[in-house]
């Protein structure tokens, strides 16, 4: 490319943003772009955690009604402290506080551009020439991206299928070395659907504090269990080691769209602040965006008035869907699911490409299934497991049915004879 | 700080962000906090660009209508597309063409949280080993902070205060290596509060195009001018040189708290797409925050309802305080301001320290005065400019006056016997 002088442009682009490599949603919007535009069907997507647009998802009277409260009141348009206000910091510490031994202030929590920034933030923290963290596999490739971004060297230990997606704590004890910083759990569990339990979690406190490494806990599917086991927040063994909690309004208000999440420190015995990490994510912050004020301003209405009734209907929701989705699934031969969803908003189950006729791995499974059905499922190989599926539940009732049932017509159809 | 092991933890935070040194924010807040408390008088904020907060500068009711219709549609609370909602992308194309010699397609148009992310995301694009880029001093450091965590290499060219801070072209010159990717203007210009000619802007875009190097174009400021130079879109010049359009909602409309800009490429030759700098900044957006969906939602109606009228006021107020400051600041000995503010929100004043008996510069000046006088003005160090100020206009007419009166009667008290 010249310009007029004969001197070649000397601005091309050829850092290593590339490098982040295939995301969920490229990967989501080459599916969408590969559905056959024949098919008058409506496309069923249960690729991405996101249900607000349908109407038993839609989000509760009284957070829509803080928001134009705080709007209408022509306070909040100005710039927010690049930490948050402090209204909404108290009001989150006082909502993670909830499940703690122990009282978070608002000085313990910074706000995010939703959950993704928070992810964002603990990796910019840590990248550092050297510096490695361990990452659940499978997990939310949102995490390699930024650490690969940021140079900070990942490696990862599996979650182990048959033990319900628990960590393989003897692989990350293999792992570390004295420069690992962290590690990252996501529970409930995205995409596996784990809930851990309190003793589970325990373990990993103490593997974590054996190996002097901090535990980053991205809760962003809190309390949206529905089977047996509660939801226990990482923080419970904050003053074991410290942890970094991320979270978000975006799932349990079913807001993803609102951009409107958190970073937390639970760490009783102040280790963050000794060590300076406190100081590096308020020097992160100051230089990322901030959420929308007017929708900062919102939130200690939003959190302090949203009643069980709403919370318990999304639950519901989610339950039933979670076990319409595991008893059609059983029915399926190329599918297995080796755990029954306990929570979140996902389930991964394997593909038997053996069975199947002319479909060799997860990409092509994926591909035909959208061309053919108009059906949207995320390939395992975008969260590194060739041959599995991540499939969300997290749709109305009725659709996942209809989902499941062009699932297994695809099925059938590509099976061996 | 030791484990339970005896083995210190591994996560200190001992990374470079840093570097990025003294923000804007960071020393608003300092300033802020150094107030007298006893002092009754309200704190008169003439350090940054947010009058959101005055009633006068309350933004235009079709704006906050159009949030509410979005938002209590239910359909926008869901995850928008990387690059933004098409129809707010389409609207904003139709925008910034209003003013172009060509028509720009929503595929030139990449929505941001806030001006500041777009900012971002242009350091981010050109990242590089040996790359550099050159920036304006004055100018918004932020860019520094972005460049500099980046690993960008920035040089400085000056403005010059004696020809209404026009761009001291052979500096571009002398600096620019085969190393430098582009150049950086704000127009209308922060802090100087100046406005360029098309003669101006036509002789950058030639500098440039010699150069071999892009612009990229800050028009956060854009129609906030007041004089008789009208504003010039940086894009009437793509055909000579590419151009990268930064720009936000937060001025014009003053809702700086709703985080929704945007980079648009001004480029009607597609040099930035064969460069694969638009490759290169979708890589970006992809794993970057979105603004909220449900304003990019609104954005259409924003832009297509508002009133002449809204901005005309506007406009007006902020020509009102821009005279009142001119005027009065004629009258206090210590600070000369070398060119009246045709545009943005701010002026640059020299601060004449050797006329004062106890004050050595400009961030003793300032510390100074927020304690004495409760009254908050940048020091120019913040902006490399040790010695002057940037002072803003953009507060009602009358709180000015006020602001004014008391940076008088300080500079009296401290001015030699």
């Amino acid at each position: 490319m010249e310009n007029g002088n004969g001197k070649k442009w000397g601005f091309r682009a050829d850092n290593d943003i590339d490098s982040a490599g295939i995301t969920i949603r490229g990967i989501l919007n080459d599916l969408m772009n590969s559905r056959n535009q024949e098919d008058e069907r409506p496309t069923i997507p249960l690729g991405h955690g996101d249900p607000s647009a349908f109407p038993c998802f839609r989000t509760s009277q009284i957070a829509e009604d803080a928001i134009v409260d705080s709007l209408r009141s022509a306070k909040f348009n100005g710039y927010s402290p690049t930490v948050g206000m402090l209204p909404a910091r108290r009001s989150i510490a006082d909502y993670l506080s909830r499940g703690l031994p122990y009282k978070l202030s608002p000085d313990d929590v910074f706000l995010t551009v939703g959950c993704t920034q928070a992810i964002e933030i603990a990796m910019m923290v840590f990248a550092r020439s050297g510096a490695n963290i361990l990452l659940p596999r499978p997990g939310f490739p949102y995490y390699e991206a930024c650490a690969g971004f940021r140079n900070l060297e990942y490696r990862h230990f599996d979650l182990l299928p048959d033990k319900g997606w628990e960590v393989d704590l003897e692989a990350v004890e293999a792992l570390a070395d004295e420069n690992t910083v962290g590690m990252v759990i996501i529970n409930p569990g995205n995409p596996c659907g784990s809930v851990y339990t309190y003793e589970h979690l325990k373990k990993i406190a103490g593997t974590a504090k054996k190996l002097g490494i901090l535990v980053i806990a991205d809760e962003v599917y809190g309390h949206l269990t529905f089977a047996s086991k509660p939801f226990v927040p990482m923080g419970v063994f904050g003053s074991i080691v410290p942890v970094l909690t991320l979270g978000s309004m975006s799932k349990r208000w079913i807001v993803p769209g609102w951009r409107l999440g958190w970073l937390a420190t639970s760490d009783p015995n102040g280790i963050l602040k000794e060590t300076k990490v406190v100081e590096s994510i308020i020097s992160c912050i100051n230089i990322s965006g901030d959420p929308v004020t007017f929708i900062q301003a919102a939130i200690p209405q939003i959190i302090e008035k949203t009643a069980d009734d709403f919370f318990n209907k999304v639950i519901s929701i989610l339950r039933e869907s979670a076990e319409i989705m595991y008893d059609q699934l059983k029915d399926i031969d190329c599918v297995t699911c080796p755990h029954k969803p306990e929570g979140s908003m996902f389930v991964m189950v394997k593909l038997n490409s053996t069975l199947m006729e002319d479909i060799n791995d997860d990409m092509e499974f994926c591909f035909k299934l959208a061309t053919e059905e108009s059906l949207i499922i995320l390939p395992g190989t975008v969260l590194g497991m060739k041959n599995w599926l991540r499939i969300t539940f997290a749709i109305d009732p009725t659709s996942l049915q209809h989902g499941l049932l062009r699932l297994k017509a695809f099925c059938l159809r590509h099976a061996k004879k």
